[in-house]
């Protein structure tokens, strides 16, 4: 490995001769002295060169300045020289006096992205993006929200599964499916791990977990929809209602905002004037008829036809919740069947109603769970009454035919959480590369 | 939740009331006790119940043991009785006397698969199939795994990316290459995840790491091929050559032998009779060239045309590094540029061979790993000389020109990595839901 000290380090180090590998970020190309912000993974440090004059003032052969002088932003280099403490220096306190630099890659001078890029020409150009603090920390937030997540699933013995994403039919409708020429057949991108992680559950696996994409062929353009995104689901043995899956759920995001505010909480504030709520348990619970009237109350009708909320009532519950209970999250629960998948169990004694929740955060839907019908009889009469052949989902039935616990779970949009969690204003903003319908490069 | 206790922790509790949950695995019905092996996702249980006789020994009315002599193998049940140790039972020590059986859902009687049905048969039925304990326990060795070196990636800063398996054009090859119908175009499933975890490096991400799906339109029915495949990929910076990635590669397999070996060292050893080595490092390192060399020595003619190594090749090599440095493990070196893709990274001043490796696990190759070309103009020229058009490749070549790090990484095939380790004959056992050429249910 290229010796070099991470940026982040340089205010710890001891002044003296010192390498750091980046990016150009700024050149100050200054008739006395010229200056070069150098970026990594880690950070910012500012480097230094005096240009070289003799005592009569002209001007002396100076190559490392000649260098300097031919930067274009963008270029990868290693920079070697004298670290200094200066606390006038805003960048760290620090700076490196240049004494040579190693160019890895050139950067052709014209950058093709600007600070005030549109949305659209900034995902053309991902990569370069990407370079900018803000969208750095994000995914190093990802990083540590994922891995609170798993850490709680393995210390209480979930386990990990990676599910098929080709299916021979749909999981979940299909309508909004992508269909994958397959040898002399064809297949289904899986639009959600629904039924292979309900298989865990006849498998005996009692607790399972999953993080990995799931594909929709939503033609929408919304600020949180995508044809790509990351799920994250989690399925358990032995519930009696979806009571025990908001639990779960709770506990879940209680470990992943907690260490995503211990390790960036202070990064967060600074960059995006955020502070990161680790929620109280237990989270409000509103059935969803009942949150209808409270923001009906407010003075705002939900325009459908069918029992759903909708998005501007999302934000109105939302509301409500942050003003009576001070808290960002609220499961809507008990949604009408109508509305539900034909998985979903209803209620024990009203057919039309569902043991289900939507979980919003922040205004936001970012996760439905339920409880699983598990009865094989109740379930072939609940997929008929949704229209559905159950000679088609002949291989899913059969999961409950050979006895199955009574189980439920949950799938979460990564990408949503970290959207809500820091404020951003569109999902692709927390997707490394967006996919929607017109947009599949690079 | 069903207030119930996981059966492996019945032996450390004290006598008296307990209740367990889990599926039928066996009942012996005799006449005057019946015995029922009840597993749950931790272990098994003999749940016993003694039929009731009067004193003159005429059967009683005993409706607990009609409810046992109903039950069908696989069905789901909560069992409440009196827990008793006693040495004598060979299944942990302790049995229940039943009290009570609470039915969640019945199996139908007549078990689809027998213990001696065929891979294909297993297939069909792997819900049932993943009710064996080795079976159960073959993922709960992966999620340890993948928890370990996870664990390793975040301890070492690196990010954890979700890149897009919807791609515009090829990743790796135009053959084994599955097409999407999307909306009024086309799309590609991502063969591997190669150009995006690259464009993490020119986004200045630095290390990063990535777990998911990567699909091959590989018509090949082998015991070591399938269409769908989770992929273990990880890319850093700054590196001087492929030795740098050679010894991350090391100290993640390092962490997760040694985690997996920790945690289920003794299940592996009683269920397979396999000891767990935690592998030294570093792994023997051999250059192509010599270990066709050493192989034919032994006797064996590679008979390829290429200059690629072929499977029985990689047993001999592998049977040679284990005789000669009692390894596992072999780093085979230096492939010749002919049979690696354009974007490795050729010798310095020796076109003819990469910075690249092949790493082979008793026997077989688990992954590819190499220094990656950054210099743009280098990368065209290697595109072209396989025939590729750079004009097709310009979302992927831009990444170059607005400057890049030094590169490289490997992708590594999660299922390959278990099979090898616990001596599997099939990459199918160690597969959730094998995907292949005639297999796309369930």
């Amino acid at each position: 490995m290229t010796q070099r000290t991470l940026i982040k380090n340089l205010p710890a180090a001891t002044d003296g001769p010192a390498s750091v590998s980046g990016w150009v970020e700024t050149v100050r190309d200054q008739k006395k002295v010229q200056f070069v912000v150098l970026r990594d993974e880690s950070g910012a440090v500012q480097l230094v060169h005096p240009r070289l004059f003799a005592e009569d003032g002209t001007p002396e052969a100076d190559p490392l300045a000649e260098a300097i002088s031919a930067l274009a932003q963008g270029t990868f280099l290693t920079a070697s020289g004298e670290l200094k403490h200066d606390e006038r220096v805003k960048l760290g306190g620090v700076e490196i006096k240049l004494e040579s630099l190693d160019i890895a890659a050139a950067a052709i001078p014209e950058t093709p992205i600007a600070d005030d890029s549109a949305g659209d020409k900034r995902m053309d150009w991902r990569f370069l993006d990407l370079r900018q603090p803000k969208n750095n920390l994000i995914f190093r937030i990802q990083t540590t929200l994922e891995h609170a997540w798993r850490t709680y699933w393995v210390e209480n013995d979930f386990i990990e599964l990676h599910t098929p994403k080709l299916m021979a039919s749909a999981s979940e409708s299909k309508a909004e499916l992508f269909e994958v020429g397959y040898f002399d057949t064809k297949a289904y991108l899986a639009q959600s791990p629904q039924f292979f992680k309900q298989m865990a559950q006849p498998a005996g696996f009692g607790k399972i977990f999953e993080v990995g994409p799931a594909f929709r062929a939503d033609p929408s353009f919304t600020s949180r929809h995508a044809t790509e995104f990351t799920s994250v689901d989690s399925e358990i043995s032995w519930i009696d209602s979806h009571e025990d899956v908001m639990k779960l759920h709770e506990e879940l995001l209680v470990a992943g905002f907690a260490a995503v505010k211990a390790k960036h909480g202070a990064e967060i504030e600074a960059l995006w004037g955020v502070e990161v709520t680790v929620p109280t348990t237990p989270f409000p619970r509103i059935p969803l008829a009942e949150a209808k009237r409270i923001v009906a109350e407010r003075g705002y009708e939900v325009p459908r036809q069918d029992d759903d909320m909708d998005p501007e009532g999302e934000r109105q519950i939302a509301a409500y919740v942050k003003e009576t209970f001070d808290h960002e999250f609220v499961f809507l629960t008990d949604y009408a069947s109508s509305i539900r998948p034909f998985y979903h169990m209803r209620h024990d004694g009203d057919d039309s109603l569902t043991n289900s929740y939507d979980l919003i955060f922040n205004g936001v839907e970012i996760s439905t769970g339920a409880q699983r019908e598990h009865r094989v009889e109740v379930l072939v009469e609940q997929a008929k009454s949704k229209g559905l052949e159950p000679e088609e989902l002949d291989f899913y039935l059969d999961f409950f035919r050979y006895g199955v616990p009574p189980h439920g779970g949950f799938g979460m949009g990564l990408s949503r959480v970290l959207m809500l969690m820091l404020h951003l204003s569109n999902i692709r903003e927390a997707t490394y590369l967006f996919r929607g319908p017109t947009r599949l490069l690079p």
